[in-house]
């Protein structure tokens, strides 16, 4: 069986996307949210005959038949993989995830408003939030990464919009069918709306199953793209998914859907419909990924502290124990880059709690990681 | 020599976009703003190359240097063809020109502001300008498509910004430099500021020269993009390029860049790069498919008028002295989808002074135009 993540360092630097343009040719990156892997065939395929025959204006109206094909692949890989009944007919198509949860807080939330995040989470989601006019109120998850319910009932009180993000980035935190009930019935005691950030759902890598929100919250609306699983960020496209008791996207304004790109929905269609045994593969990868890390870190730097992530291709690594990082009382980011010529994700941008911590990209090649591990070891024993 | 344009209604009723699969097969699509071309063969290989090599990450930093390259290959495409010299370091990518028109005009304005479009205009101007809630002040076109100094003298009285379509979209009209310079001297007087939307320079098609805004108003600020030239509505990119006294670029919010696509970029620069030729026959094409119209409609249904376009591929078409729409008092693209089975854009959605009118798309093969030119002749004389 050949991985997914059976790539060459030397390949990887021919890329000219983010994480291999940033920084020079010394320094590994293990930053940002791409992938180090081999592409599904699938989508290399449906995009280059799309390119071929000139198939690259806009996507169809949704009153056409064309115009569901995103929202069907969808439904069926959902209904395949998570046992979750998507209503097409009642699903629309965003630009992408961030600019969809934009529009999606604005039908559920007014200028100024306050809407919730709970931090450590995505850095964009402060600046979306705020660049739409909203105010963002914090609830930090708690030292174990899970929901703070109290913390979120003391921010729902000024609130009327929660931006969940489910599987959690960067803890890689999957909340349970009881977490998402108890924050369902908060949210309503509140008037708040939950607005979900799914991108990661695909990418379970634990015991644990995914929920999707709405099945738990009807009146939720859940965020769901193809871009982070299989390694298409540069493909833009999203889908908002209402739950049963969610109206609200009926007054999405029609040019939301002007945004989408045609050929990125081609691609996630190819994905979506042919992609599972890929997937799979990507995901065992990342479970082993994480086996190395796990035991490596065990042996040479105890001090590192983390728990596994239940989804999602990310170690997020609490530092402040470790020698370097006690003796000089730097940002491990910094020491890491500096040092160690390792580019992680430097926890403050992620928010309140991130203090000592990095993201650490476990989506790569095997002999990459090990690489990666050996730097980051090197530089904070000393 | 074969032309884009040499194209089967076989080969484009297997695409899967919007034209293609809106109407049922025995309706002829010559609406919405796709051409039917080949793809121009440097555009195919660097988008399969991308995805080949699972270069399907997130564009680059505009701080690293692969992170200018769009930038770097519209600023040579532009100093090649139109003679202009664009500031590479002070442009913005944007995710494409409509999202890129909110975000500068969002830059310009506050909440509330009149943004003043000029009708007939693309549709989605006044529905975008709404939607980030500003309020649309219209100064329509004179009756032979040029600006109108009056109007513009007083919708400005009551606005901040003014929405430029140049080349105008669908009257094809080229704004000239003095009047150009007659509306940034109008603009200046009332404190308005020019956001000119010039996605359809690259298609000139007349003898007139495209005189790129900003060379004349210093303050304003342009925005364009290879989709629509090169057939890419599906692959969406764009840039923002300040004229040398507008400083509000440095304002836009670092996360606008989130949107742009990376394999879109990597499209569009192949486009800018290796496109002249194809670019070159495109233009041909179009300006020997006016000439059709021209003859067909003087010869067969010279009740119709209308201007032939300075660029783009619309031919836009004022039907209302023609038999059928005499007769009936109907909406002709309604007479023309109802009874020649042509579609075409109804020329009230461009707003006031669209009645009667329709747009039609010239960017199609020779033989194709003919069908549609004997289904709109056969309608309207009956
Ligand atoms: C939680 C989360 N949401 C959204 C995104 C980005 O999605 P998009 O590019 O579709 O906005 C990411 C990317 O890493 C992410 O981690
Ligand atoms: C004048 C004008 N602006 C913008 C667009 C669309 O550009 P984008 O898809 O980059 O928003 C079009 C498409 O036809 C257009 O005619």
């Amino acid at each position: 069986m050949t991985s997914p993540f059976d790539v060459t360092p030397d390949e990887l630097r021919r890329r000219t996307s983010l994480k291999w343009r940033t920084y020079e040719p010394d320094v590994l990156p293990a930053f940002v949210a791409e992938m180090d892997v081999r592409p599904l065939e699938a989508v290399v395929d449906a995009v280059h005959r799309a390119m071929t025959t000139g198939d690259t204006g806009y996507e169809a109206e949704p009153t056409s038949p064309q115009g569901t094909a995103y929202a069907e692949a969808f439904a069926d890989f959902a209904a395949r993989r998570q046992g979750w009944d998507v209503p097409v007919e009642r699903t629309r198509l965003v630009p992408d995830v961030m600019l969809g949860a934009v529009e999606v807080l604005r039908l559920v939330t007014g200028p100024g408003d306050g809407v919730v995040i709970s931090p450590p989470v995505y850095p964009p989601f402060r600046a979306f939030v705020e660049h739409a006019g909203r105010r963002v109120v914090t609830a930090p998850l708690t030292p174990a990464g899970r929901l703070d319910l109290d913390a979120l009932d003391r921010a729902f009180a000024g609130a009327r919009a929660y931006l969940l993000c489910h599987p959690h980035n960067p803890t890689g935190t999957l909340h349970t069918a009881d977490e998402l009930r108890a924050l369902g019935e908060l949210a309503a005691h509140h008037g708040v709306r939950v607005v979900a950030d799914e991108i990661h759902a695909p990418l379970v890598v634990g015991d644990e199953p995914f929920v999707p929100t709405t099945t738990v919250i009807p009146d939720a609306i859940a965020l769901h793209s193809a871009s982070k699983a299989f390694h298409l960020a540069g493909l833009k496209a999203a889908i908002a998914v209402p739950g049963p008791a969610a109206r609200d996207l009926e007054r999405l304004p029609e040019i939301v859907r002007h945004g989408v790109s045609h050929v990125a929905s081609i691609a996630h269609q190819a994905a979506y419909r042919a992609g599972d045994a890929w997937l799979d593969d990507v995901r065992a990868g990342i479970r082993a990924n994480g086996d190395r890390t796990a035991a490596v870190l065990a042996e040479r730097l105890p001090e590192a502290r983390w728990d596994r992530p239940a989804a999602t291709y990310f170690a997020w690594l609490d530092l402040r124990a470790t020698p370097a990082v006690v003796a000089s009382g730097a940002d491990p980011a910094r020491l890491l880059l500096a040092r160690g010529r390792l580019a992680v994700n430097p926890g403050p941008t992620f928010g309140e709690a991130g203090d000592g911590h990095v993201r650490l990209n476990l989506a790569t090649a095997p002999s990459i990681l090990d690489d990666a591990l050996g730097r980051l070891v090197a530089t904070l024993t000393r």
